[in-house]
């Protein structure tokens, strides 16, 4: 099973005389912690895309580039691209010079988006949603089938011909689906044959078996192998050598970011007993010393009908970049060997 | 004087089944080239923008993004980035990051582009050539001053109070204007008080001394300080020991290379004798011998009245990557010094 991190570039500006250096240093220790996870033996490192201030990464392929140049095998992703508010043309386009630039280590991971800065930003409408995501999902496909593109489309102009260049140095750049909980887009992943991305951010992981069983349903029925039908699991998550040493690391800043997180999407405000009750065999966090975290990491894995990734999002527990590369660290070295 | 190298990632594919391999050498090869450009102390790398198949550069943030990670001193720029054609949003958006990732190092060039390819590929056309430059512009000069933005426009959605993360390093990203031979496009540079780039690409470079005047007159008169006024020259060129050597190397390609791109564009065939014409004093080609080539500049400064940067373009003469090599250590060590 691969294992890996996803991270969202989060940023703790304290004044804006401060902002420049301070976004600086937040995007240095990110690349070095890629580096880290690179030389421990982490399969892969995604990079979110978001349009506001807490977080650097609203150019992600910017950051995946850099980290391109420091490091050797890890597979760099994109985690989500809002595809729904960007160009495929020009998504396209740089995942395939990124690919270019790691020697074929890139992969897309294209999703609607959970927070819904960039609709506002780029001009599209909230209503459109998932018409947006739908059509221009199907221009990626397309650019990455052909090198010459004739497409029409709503929200975009007609490709009469078109060349795009550069292409990628793998015959296909990996485009995953990003789920939350929503059936449908379970089943249009199947249905492409796409490999599905899953984010449990919360709850218990074995809730989302039916959802999962859509995807291979509609992927197996849509004539893909059910060997291509890959899953993967993204999970909140974080690994120190003792466990309630992780625990107690994690909780005080999830709280203020989920709290926080919440005051915008109309969720409860987190409670350490809401916390504790996700800690349990079945509940969603990947928290703990390695072992417990590895046995988790399985449980949720036969609880899914098999997994081939995991990805661990720690930007959300405002974790020091000492604690991250700690973790980091123990991920690789001791997490790792233990999913075979 | 600043010295440099533009570079558009030339690439030959000499079979579709070699492509991706052709593709990620000539990647590679680049990235050595602007590693070496930043150890012998070069002033600034550039990476253009095209959307066709003999040049890699379609996302060149991308590839500067991955020579950050490989440099320690050297300028990363756009040259061009075809700004008619783009978002300014997300212009800004990358340049800002590969700031942060370059530790302020990062500049863009803006330029209405001298190919047309991006035009139909994003929808654009080409009869609004002029007026999305400018409305373009217009946005992302707000951009780079505000970080909250309300714009109206022709040509892409409007911003109410949008924010636009991440800042940058700098407090402001150098955004020079790259120009041809359009007497408006100098003038436009100097009302904005915007660094100018002129790039003379044949006949003598002399001659565009009234241009250059104009952009100097237009801008003291808008008010801008005549030191911020900054020009630089782009001029195709090419270093070796030997003077005689130089030319050998460079002519067969040059020859092939403008041929082509005469075909597009209605230029007569490159001969010989019009060829050696541009070598002489005053024509633009930076072609010779390390001290030969130091005077040219020089000589072309005095009739420019004064430059503070020169870039070399040498991607179109199908030198090889050991003569690009060879070409960039004469740069640093023996023609920058003599530039003062």
């Amino acid at each position: 099973m691969e294992l890996g991190i996803d991270s969202f570039a989060a940023v703790t500006v304290t004044s804006e005389e401060r902002r420049a250096v301070e976004s600086r240093q937040a995007i240095n220790e990110l690349l070095d912690r890629i580096e880290l996870a690179d030389k421990v033996g982490l399969d892969y490192f995604g990079v979110g895309e978001h349009h506001r201030e807490e977080y650097l990464d609203s150019a992600q392929v910017v950051i995946l580039a850099a980290a391109a140049a420091r490091t050797q095998k890890i597979r760099l992703s994109s985690a989500v691209t809002v595809l729904s508010a960007d160009d495929p043309v020009r998504v396209f386009q740089e995942y395939a010079t990124l690919d270019l630039v790691s020697g074929g280590r890139a992969e897309i991971e294209v999703g609607r988006g959970s927070f819904i800065d960039a609709f506002p930003l780029f001009g599209y409408d909230l209503n459109d949603y998932n018409e947006l995501f739908e059509e221009k999902l199907d221009l990626l496909l397309k650019i990455r089938e052909n090198t010459r593109v004739t497409w029409e489309g709503q929200f975009r102009p007609a490709l009469y011909d078109q060349p795009v260049y550069p292409r990628p140095l793998q015959k296909k750049i990996p485009i995953w689906i990003g789920v939350g909980g929503t059936p449908a887009s379970f089943v249009r992943a199947g249905k492409l044959g796409l490999p599905l991305m899953v984010a449990v951010i919360g709850g218990e992981t074995h809730r989302f078996r039916p959802l999962v069983d859509m995807y291979r349903e509609a992927g197996v029925k849509a004539g893909h192998d059910l060997d291509s039908l890959k899953v993967g699991l993204h999970s909140l998550g974080y690994v120190a050598r003792d466990s309630k040493q992780a625990i107690e690391d994690f909780y005080p800043g999830y709280a203020r970011a989920f709290t926080r997180i919440g005051l915008e999407r109309g969720w409860p405000p987190v409670t350490r007993s809401r916390f504790e009750s996700q800690l349990g065999p079945r509940g969603a966090f990947l928290l703990g010393n390695p072992s417990e975290v590895a046995e988790k990491i399985l449980r949720h894995s036969e609880a899914l009908g098999g997994i081939s990734r995991v990805t661990f999002q720690m930007d959300s527990a405002e974790l020091s970049h000492e604690q991250l590369m700690e973790a980091i660290e123990l991920m690789g070295t001791e997490v790792k060997p233990l999913l075979g």
